[in-house]
């Protein structure tokens, strides 16, 4: 028995510098990087999260360009593309989880800020392990999730830290670490 | 007693799809990457190497873009970028390094391939933890260091592996996952 596991990198609601909840703009690199990172460690599904149409377009090009060029065939960034997903919100994520698995996942937040019952790693990985279901990983671009996510998610995840307390890891890392804290070897 | 820990994003001589030896192109969300996940895990120095006047002239602007900008004063990727140096090879990284410390660093090779001997990542964490002096990490950019690099270092990290064969991280999810198993907390 084990978790299956899924990742959505969100551009809304996420807060600013100041902690405004604002839309941020989609960077092309993380399209890539969190796929491949995703594929790395058998995540089986990677939703990129944004309202804007314009930017959920610019995902489906990027995702196009490899998935439809035979040229590309054989890359191991088409195989990691194959499993990404452009949606609209958060909701819609949950929505169509529910279409392919029957069930809502566990819904895990992420954030590089610590809180009261942060979950340690080592847990949510026995989870995955031991359990059956899907987990939802959520990571936030800009400054991070905004309150009213991290409230709703089942669980939130301890920061990642390394020698001392500045933690300021671009998202396409924090994905990177988080994965391999729960599925690395 | 414990190590100082460095990196080196190496960009010549590292080896291309077909696995011939070239010179990549700088990415500018890797000045940025790197250097955040390096301040995170308390690495003292951070090079970008490059033998192209050019591509170290843009590490620099951007470098000089947070640093001397008094607006960025107090943006946490200033102080991440302030431990990062632009130069032309390992040799000036190793040189620039003996004039610091007086002594040659530990030097670690990095791959996404599997070797005999290689070091597992537990095996160096209490190296760094335990022995005094400085280790190098070098990261290869492309396809990965060229084999004389790799021959050259005193060890070389196990590939990073997840839950198959598949490990096509980029460079940037690699220098993070590489440090959180090395400093992570």
């Amino acid at each position: 028995m084990s978790m299956g596991l899924l990742i959505a990198l969100v551009h809304h609601p996420v807060l600013s510098r100041s902690g405004d909840v604002v839309t941020t703009a989609i960077t092309s690199l993380d399209i890539h990087d969190v796929a491949r990172s995703a594929r790395t460690y058998g995540v089986e599904r990677t939703y990129m999260v944004t309202p804007i149409a314009q930017q959920r377009a610019l995902v489906e090009h990027v995702f196009s360009h490899w998935l439809d060029n035979p040229v590309h065939a054989d890359h191991p960034r088409t195989e990691a593309l194959r499993r990404g997903h452009a949606v609209t919100s958060v909701e819609d994520v949950l929505e169509d989880l529910a279409s392919v698995t029957g069930a809502p996942p566990y819904l895990v937040a992420t954030s590089a800020k610590r809180g009261e019952g942060d979950m340690p790693y080592a847990e949510l990985r026995e989870k995955l392990e031991t359990r059956d279901g899907h987990a939802l990983l959520l990571f936030g671009t800009g400054w991070g999730l905004a309150h009213d996510l991290v409230a709703r998610a089942d669980a939130k995840l301890a920061p990642i830290s390394g020698e001392d307390d500045y933690n300021h890891l671009s998202v396409r890392a924090a994905v990177a670490v988080v994965l391999d804290r729960l599925r690395g070897n």
